[in-house]
């Protein structure tokens, strides 16, 4: 292939702040272990690593089940691997939807030949446990998922009152922690959540490629009592359990620098300490909201169900949303992102996640929206 | 957490020769890829990335199909992907398996549905036109599946034939090059391959975790007039499309660094040239294959279907195998590994693929090797 280097010049991107939905920056200690020299996948040292991880994880979802894993993909395919393994063809399932990703958890139940059961609200808004305890009574399932934090709205779905409901009913509970996991409490033991997962590249501010994942006892009987093969291959987490345990069994070679990477990012937020991570964003993100709000701008969600996480700013009357991030893009070169479905045109999306959750993109971009909302309201 | 540092130490691993079935060595020049701090998945500085990887994707892979792309998993979610989006429930598939990687398309496709039948030959033997021709006659089907390069035994497939056997018998066929493409010709379009699909982390050299696949004008055909939706919801490629179209309408969240990974390695290959890259991984075969002879050891697959990629030679009589990779591992950094199922104890496994196939690798090999040899045989 002739003058290549031409063709293809050299990575070389332009230095973005990330305040979307995600992926949200990486550390630079995190890069640093991505460039690290790679070992096997069943290497004594990758064993080693993967055992530490897996420890950093149980103590970022605060839990001791010990199916706690990262899956190889990102949070998409740990949802997948959630759905996957717990729905068997024709089992009753309730899924909450109050945005994209809770339709989205419904299509994959389908997908598995689930019987499913949708119950919705309006983007932005959160189900009462009175509405899933009627919803089961009407018609009793056997695996409900919610979305903890809906990344397409900026909610924050309470999942405690739930959860009992849930399990009062003798179902199991699914949580998507993709937008909240290292950056708001998720406590899957002390509310007794059977499967949760979440993705690397929102608070936990790896790359995109790996998905954690943690399965309750509840769960893994359920895996493990399952009358039919799980039907995706790539996901069955009764393979993929015996690669993480103790028989060490080759399933699929696991995504090394992605798992370098993770356990960089777990080691970081154990140094900080949850509670103080929970801290900060909550912290950046009131700076966020009193600065938007100072600018006369609306919040998507009330201040009881917002998510510290995600803010979804309402577009001002009379401006084309686009035209505005493209301006932070090219000026500025901030990324935030515009609103999904219901809420296309409607929203903007501002992440402050993990590494991106510092007190000085907040000005930044607080400067930078004033200027380009000034220039475009003209 | 309290001291976590201590605890959960920095990433260190010992600089290890991977001369496994994979992951092969990362060029320094992909690990700075690696590093390189991240863009959104819709920034446009991606999405030109995204255009120009599947132009040199295009490349590697000999084809002129529009849709050439990586999928967001390893190699094994690539299969995955062909036999999800290729097999539609009661598909007749027809599976040629000569080693494990043959047996696991063969689950995958039941799990998809299909109405599969296995044609089988010895771990290491190669398949013949006309066996595949009686059993399509015997058996008509939909899909046929094949291994070009199987990783477990070190025979190399030849397509061409069969490839034309298939299509006269109105079927597509699915091409397994995981352990080919980029270290010996896969030649999509001249074969007429419908769907071909491969991993990051043996031949391209890059990372595991990204998995490049190319569907056929027919393929997609298949695809677009499916009579139901796929089974998999991460890895429905009329999904997956929309993103790497001219639409770039969200799916999932690429991953980014792995991304820039697969460009990196690519440039690479790019520059080296495949016909070169071809010739340097049989030149380094061929020196590793007389230095095995000369150490009086027997190579499993005859020179005529011999791979020259992996390399399995047989563990000599009386010889401990597990023991002889430990040693080689501890004493020496070496990574080499056994055989799996059908091979298992039998055979060791030598990768020399990408940045691995250097002569500088099969001299050290070779040395550790008899010295290892010597002292187990004492």
């Amino acid at each position: 292939m002739t003058s290549t280097s031409q063709q293809y010049p050299e990575i070389n991107p332009p230095p973005r702040t990330l305040l979307g939905p995600g992926p949200s920056m990486v550390d630079p200690r995190v890069l640093k272990a991505m460039a690290t020299p790679l070992v096997g996948h069943l290497d004594p040292y990758f064993i080693e690593l993967m055992n530490h991880t897996q420890q950093l994880l149980r103590y970022v979802f605060e839990t001791e089940n010990p199916l706690t894993i990262p899956v190889s993909g990102t949070g998409s395919a740990a949802m997948e691997a959630s759905v996957a393994n717990m729905v068997e063809p024709g089992d009753k399932v309730l899924v909450c939807a109050n945005g994209y990703f809770g339709h989205r958890l419904a299509d994959m139940a389908e997908r598995y030949g689930g019987d499913v059961q949708i119950i919705v609200r309006p983007w932005g808004d959160v189900f009462s446990p009175e509405e899933v305890s009627a919803a089961l009574k009407a018609r009793p399932a056997q695996v409900v998922a919610i979305v903890q934090a809906e990344t397409s709205t900026g909610a924050l779905q309470p999942v405690d009152e739930i959860a009992k409901i849930v399990h009062e009913a003798g179902a199991l509970l699914i949580v998507d922690a993709v937008t909240s996991l290292g950056g708001v409490p998720v406590r899957v033991d002390a509310i007794g959540i059977d499967v949760c997962y979440s993705g690397s590249q929102k608070c936990l501010s790896c790359p995109p490629g790996i998905g954690p994942l943690t399965l309750s006892e509840r769960a893994v009987q359920k895996l493990t009592t399952r009358s039919s093969k799980v039907r995706n291959w790539y996901l069955d987490l009764g393979e993929v359990r015996k690669y993480w345990g103790s028989e060490r069994t080759y399933h699929h070679t696991a995504p090394i620098s992605a798992n370098y990477a993770l356990y960089e990012g777990l080691r970081i937020i154990a140094e900080e300490g949850l509670e103080a991570r929970w801290e900060r964003h909550r912290r950046n993100a009131e700076l966020l909201w009193n600065g938007l709000e100072a600018l006369g701008i609306e919040l998507h969600v009330p201040l009881e169900h917002r998510l510290p996480t995600l803010t979804t700013p309402r577009v001002p009357e009379g401006v084309d949303e686009a035209q505005v991030r493209r301006h932070l893009l090219d000026h500025y070169n901030i990324e935030i992102s515009g609103g999904l479905g219901e809420l296309k045109g409607k929203v903007w999306r501002i992440g402050l996640m993990g590494y991106s959750s510092r007190r000085e993109n907040v000005l930044l971009l607080l400067a930078a929206l004033e200027e380009t909302l000034t220039q475009f309201r003209k």
